[in-house]
């Protein structure tokens, strides 16, 4: 049985600027929800667990750096001590959320800059593996397959899902290509739904040079941002279901 | 057997601003910890807790309005809804903190406009109890004696501790006199300990009109911002201990 | 010759949250320009700038209290000195976006919950009043109409422009119905132009008793926020063509 | 004849934390005045503004990243537009509490991250720089002697003041001697004082390796936050009246 997990960010609102996440809700598995720092604030993230609750999603913490005029996109420089204070501070604001509406909270998965910086640089995902490990051992890091997120995982003995990407492009190293470069997203949908597909059936993707490299797929990360996005959700969902592969949040069988 | 808590608002400190807490927590029994809101920040949250673990002090949540501009003292209009939700993602925070150094989370103390306004206000002093209900109905809520905040406490069925002030003078009615009129607050220390000595022992207050009302006293709320505040502490350690009053948490015997 | 000025509130995206105020810019001759408080930040306030420019709008700071949070609608407690320092620092930080672009800053009118408060409390009115004064006696306040703003712009000796309503319906003393009333605002887009049409034709306003009172309309509020906005903007600028009306920025003739 | 200005930073208060500034006052020639993104807020800013008017002190800009929890001392990555715009914002809000109390503002010095990654890149440099051209042309950059900030003035034809340090030591290439090395700040205050007196007085520097190079001085950065910084400023004023060397802001003669 092949299965695969969708997830998508969503609580990213924030005080009178709202987006509308509801519509991505019904094609999705995980959902990972901005704890304040980026975007979200407590009565956004009050509401965005309650829809995650409504529709059945695993809930996931998706902590950023302090950066909302930056939306937790801009670098910024903070030692491993601070990552791991600012991680667990952000896991305790959205776990209170949950425990207070009966939900459980499933895993975490950090949020732009950050993200990308803990892909690449050990010390700053190791702080964020200690985080998840002090407050809950069982809680699952997202990050990025192949990546030095996955590493610390392993050494801190918490469980991982291999995140991949639908719409991005593959270097021959299994790092996404950056967004500097031209040929970085697939514009087409089609384009994103057959790589995800080839992804999630072969376990291996084919990179921007045409080779073919293997790669983890435990988890789908899908945008909520806009009717393209619900569209591909949508219809990933569909053929994924033609193809056998069940769609299933993480730990599930 | 008499005893009394002694509790201070420590961990207020931000970023680059530092107040030195440290040298009060040798005096006191359980500290009210700032959670970011008003004060604090992860940084200092955790640090904080730390030095509370040190001297084997209970800690608690200070949760507050959002407002560090005005440190928490200015009344800010919010609906019952929101104060629940300001006040459950403040607990998150701090517990998640208190976790991963495995410390427990004892009470929780709202802070500044949110402590004034809620002692006066059912629709406040219930949110903040309903908060602390749907997160652990064994956090006690830290209240002033008297007020609405007990009301609410009792009818969410978790415990209250009732607050006296060492340094403030009392209405006939219980409340406390407000910083506007000149006579609010005592100038000399021995005034101070002499009402606290009163307070705990009798379990009664002279008011301002000379009259004597029967007022609880679980907690005394003492300040950590000076060195009179220290030395006040200290005193008053040393002349509970001569009067065999017994300095303990909330809860212990 | 009749003549009014049609005014918007516009830059009011933050960060990564973009409204989109272009659409709007062809049908007004004045806008007023958040300044980082309620909405906005300095890269918004320059690109709003320079919209303005380009569609030849006259430019206005809109000051807030400082709260993101809130969207600056949420009622705060400030000093009269606060809140002349408060607009002040906004007034500052627009003109100099205004000067490093060749933009002459024309108008203050602030925004939220401090136009709500200042149009009831001469304390407030009179601070904003004295903030513009210090800085250019010639920047003219947008204040309603028959408000304590109108009181505090003539008693500094500044000028002032009476505000009035399209879509908001009108007491017997002239003061807006609360939002809190089901009658508080024209759904109808007609009932709207005609309220518009009927008060800067006549200089008077039929209020929700049926009576018919004098109000000065120097400008009209218009909204940015949907299309319903945009047609209703574009609607009133032909109905008051067809009818002579000129539409000309304050202080132009 | 000699002359050197001292500068230094204040109205690095915020909200409820208030630094003395007032001490350092009476021993300097210029104030580089927190414009509210690293600290200070539109009451400190007033009240500093009224401070530095009282001494008789040049009052500069002292603009900053957005980053109030780290202090503006956290690298952060902008573009050339964003620094530009962020610079013109905060030279914007202090010039209007100029304004409001009849002070000339008189130079600009940037802040922390932003001043030590503007020593070494043009791009920085040339935005500040840029920005200050932008708003009045008459405005003095402070930056740091034989910095890539001197090249940016002069490229944007504003008037440069070249910074030195008293207390930190010097590279061979005019750099100063990272704080990460353990030689980086003379700890001894006679040290400072020596090298301050050497600088001024023959225009060149003894590097930490003993080479002898020149140096522009035209104005020094004591410090506000210790008894030890006044101290030595005052000491500083002492030393140079005693050897002729005029204490004057730039531009006075």
């Amino acid at each position: 049985m092949i299965k695969v997990d969708l997830n998508c960010d969503i609580g990213e609102s924030f005080g009178n600027y709202k987006l509308n996440d509801e519509q991505i809700l019904p094609h999705i598995t995980s959902a990972n929800i901005a704890c304040g720092f980026h975007a979200g604030d407590p009565f956004i993230l009050y509401e965005t667990v309650r829809l995650a609750k409504k529709y059945k999603i695993s809930v996931g913490a998706h902590p950023s750096f302090p950066d909302l005029l930056g939306f937790g996109r801009r670098e910024m420089k903070f030692t491993e001590d601070e990552v791991y204070q600012l991680v667990l501070y952000q896991i305790g604001a959205i776990y209170s959320v949950c425990k207070a509406q009966n939900v459980e909270l499933h895993h975490v998965k950090p949020h732009g800059a950050l993200y990308n910086m803990a892909a690449k640089d050990s010390m700053l995902a190791r702080a964020i593996s200690k985080a998840i490990k002090a407050f809950d051992s069982n809680l699952i890091l997202y990050g990025l397959a192949n990546s030095k997120m996955k590493d610390a995982a392993s050494e801190c003995n918490i469980p991982f899902a291999s995140e991949v990407f639908a719409d991005r492009t593959y270097n021959d190293d299994g790092s996404l290509v950056s967004r500097n470069n031209s040929n970085a997203v697939f514009e087409n949908t089609q384009d994103a739904i057959n790589q995800a597909i080839k992804i999630v059936t072969t376990q291996s993707v084919k990179t921007i040079t045409g080779k073919t490299i293997p790669i983890q797929a435990d988890t789908i990360c899908l945008h909520s941002d806009s009717q393209i996005a619900v569209r591909l959700a949508s219809e990933l969902n569909s053929e994924f279901k033609k193809r056998n592969v069940h769609i299933l949040p993480i730990g599930v069988s």
